[in-house]
């Protein structure tokens, strides 16, 4: 999609071998290597061949290939490193560190010190708040 | 997939339309809805109608349908709440809440709070512990 991007961009140089990486699967759709900083052992990350910045603009086409490839790596990761279950996690433009589209699969177990997902949750002050908010969603579809 | 547990599983109420929730969409494969306790106001959860516990789950010829709707869903949410960008994540077994898939869409604003992604992260110790668990990961492929 951004091939003129692609130099500048790390994602991109390890999908073409040019910049290193624990790769541990690839396919026609993606490519799938350990975080560098990894929150546990065995966090992988999964990123499209083509340059996207977000989930948004990955194509419709593309949206079966791609997940069906994060759902096969969840089962690997989860499988390898005998964890009790998975994070799958996608951070589109904020908390984003490399503008090309990546999921997270983070292995996780009980007490792994993650504290429940994740922060501090809120309420919404009323019914009418909560429809208000809800209308809002459904007039962007 | 598990009808005997519809009744049981309150994802499976919202979706039968048993269970009150601010619902934003439905199609034939998910319904989406408001989570009650926003990390911020439009935090939707995106469900199959099917009763699937994780994402492992998921048959494949589920994944393009259910993730088509999620990412659909992402851009709806990010225009609606004017948000910066969205974290889109699914916790497997541990810290999931309800044993349904769902996936959060989460709106994100630049210094929201959420400091980065997420917790402290890790180093590998060496390469061979990075080789050695990117080798464990490629076998259970």
């Amino acid at each position: 999609m951004a091939p003129a991007g692609s130099a500048a961009c790390v994602f991109c140089r390890i999908v073409a071998g040019e910049a290193p990486a624990y790769r541990v699967h690839e396919d026609g759709a993606v490519v799938a290597f350990l975080d560098q900083r990894p929150l546990f052992p065995g966090h992988t990350l999964v990123v499209p061949r083509t340059h996207l910045e977000t989930l948004t603009d990955l194509p419709e086409e593309s949206v079966g290939p791609y997940f069906t490839a994060v759902r096969r790596l969840t089962g690997a990761v989860e499988r390898a490193m005998e964890a009790d279950g998975s994070l799958v996690a996608g951070n589109n433009r904020v908390s984003q560190s490399v503008p090309h589209l990546h999921t997270h699969v983070v292995p996780r177990r009980r007490k792994d010190g993650l504290r429940g997902f994740f922060w501090p949750r809120g309420h919404y002050a009323d019914e009418t708040e909560a429809r208000r908010i809800a209308a809002r969603i459904r007039a962007q579809l």
